[in-house]
């Protein structure tokens, strides 16, 4: 995913355009109208849709008590800027993935993302039974935020290349777009790592001015239709295996709530994320079908390009470790999935692979 | 799974007993309270909190509006009668497995497990978005009902025996405890198959009366003790690969609900849907930890064994298809599964298989 590529509209510039929208929470007839700013854009496939969920669920289950209204990135304020502004209470909460706010802290990328992390499962597990709750509300806590999974895209791509990558020694110099930790790993591979606004990406690859792009999944990328440019598509990728998107709301807001209204909160949210995730899951298996089916060649990399990638994103991961909170939030994430991994491959991941073989899917 | 395996009291013996107690809900003050029950014996692990948590999240959320009692199996009725009593408007809603009501109709397999099925994100894949709720709702209003996926153990394992299994002729007289359509594939092999009541099992392992037993997973294998007598474990099994739990209204008492009532109903289902399927995964995985540390071999069948139990099982499926809305489902069932098979093999398989190589786990 790319930051710049989920608006549809000015980020920044939407700020100050916004700025005298921003007002404390109406109350009118028992109703009381929330806010909802995104990190995305509006009308974007998928993530857009898992915030109108959260929205519409929790004025339906109110009856309008509580009635959130959704304001797209750049509606009220731009999307870099959703986590400080529901942290002062501008807004009343937010939809959107967390290592976009790495430089709040870094330990929010374990409630979005890490290279090499869990995936959609294995991130619940943790969250819901195995110690990650209690370490997200620590960490939003300090800056006067709670926050709920509340969606998933499910795995992300490794992209599109202009030609097929068979050692790690390729990477070097090649120019790819890849945002966030993922990109930094490249670099680390000796990529020119390119950050370019979403709407630049198909000009780009086109043009032979970038020799590949990683985007989203299947639905999104044959949108973009990069099909139409290259053939060598890596499906599996190391760079976010399961990004977790949260419902994020101010913490005095939440604690303003009545103990129904705060279940119908939690509840919402946790709904919102099985129904996101299984959303892009049946989308994109249905969009590469179809990009088989149009000739697209799926591909996997290497043993040997899995294992620099591995290499670099641990390095990536460890530079935070000076940080305690980062440091305890890592050892309970390691020792989750650890665990999670082992149950998972031995039952799921190895029935998966049984049953697609005899059966031939 | 076992039928009676669930049952810490008697099932159909209950019955009789709570005749009596049988009444219309009851409504008072403004509340309404209704009569949830189950398949699952009071307290059994995993099932029981699953349908707990639909209770207590629907008659928080409504702020007791609707106030949820649970009847466990034996209860009110019996874990066998609970399709029927909600059926006929005796008790409001169950929370159940639907395997146990192939004889009131086949396709309800779909809506549960088929042997070689989906796991738990194909399933919700489908139903979701892929046509699934659609059939769902057809099947079930037959019978005056309407179901939400509100819950799933998980892959259940393969099993315990006394030695290891080498070839498909290894099932050949095998005395093995496994119920329904698994039992029946294991029948085709050539197994003697048993039924036994679950407190039964360990015994009958012990003194060598059964060569092995399937049970649930981890999680309650170990609970059982079945590693005090055997060390063999086939972790990945192929009969229940993701049961889905319904939570199934009456619909007549559905269709009462306001529009936020019966938000709220199918938002605690989603919720309890994911936050169950956490739950199993994450108690099964240090379970599985512990077997481990304490000397259980884990073990994987060989490919030809999965030949023979996919040959066996395509039987048992096909053996239903002169149901048309059985053999309806079953193409949309198929055709979604092929689709999120690829896919899921494809990015979270593959990825998953790398990072747990390339990191040790």
């Amino acid at each position: 995913m790319d930051r710049r590529s989920f608006l549809t509209k000015g980020a920044v510039g939407g700020t100050a355009a916004a700025a005298s929208a921003l007002a404390a929470p109406a109350y009118a007839q028992g109703n009381r109208t929330l806010t909802l700013v995104t990190t995305w854009g509006r009308g974007l496939a998928g993530v857009h849709d898992s915030a109108q969920y959260v929205a519409d669920a929790i004025t339906a289950m109110t009856d309008g008590q509580l009635t959130v209204e959704l304001r797209a990135a750049g509606e009220l304020v731009g999307a870099f800027e959703v986590f400080d502004a529901v942290s002062a209470g501008q807004a009343d909460m937010y939809h959107g993935v967390d290592y976009y706010f790495l430089g709040q802290h870094p330990a929010l990328s374990f409630f979005s993302q890490i290279p090499f992390g869990m995936n959609f499962q294995e991130f619940n597990n943790w969250f819901y039974h195995d110690g990650g709750s209690e370490l997200s509300d620590e960490l939003y806590s300090i800056f006067g935020l709670k926050a709920f999974p509340a969606g998933n895209t499910g795995p992300q791509s490794g992209g599109w290349f202009a030609s097929e990558m068979n050692s790690p020694s390729d990477f070097q110099g090649l120019r790819f777009r890849m945002p966030g930790q993922g990109g930094q790993v490249l670099g680390k591979l000796g990529a020119s790592v390119q950050n370019l606004p979403g709407a630049e990406v198909y000009q780009a690859l086109s043009s032979g001015a970038i020799d590949g792009t990683e985007w989203i999944g299947p639905w999104a990328d044959e949108t973009a239709g990069f099909q139409e440019i290259t053939n060598f598509y890596y499906t599996a990728g190391f760079h976010e295996p399961g990004p977790n998107l949260n419902l994020t709301m101010n913490l005095d807001v939440f604690e303003s709530f009545t103990p129904a209204q705060q279940a119908i909160v939690e509840n919402a949210a946790r709904a919102s994320n099985l129904w996101t995730m299984s959303l892009f899951m049946a989308n994109n298996s249905a969009a590469l079908q179809r990009l088989q089916s149009g000739g697209v060649q799926v591909l996997e990399f290497s043993d040997e390009i899995w294992d620099a990638f591995g290499t670099a994103a641990q390095e990536v991961i460890e530079e935070s470790m000076g940080d305690e909170l980062y440091a305890r939030t890592y050892e309970s994430y390691m020792a989750s999935l650890t665990s999670s991994a082992n149950w998972g491959s031995r039952s799921e991941g190895a029935f998966s692979a049984q049953r697609n073989r005899v059966m031939g899917l």
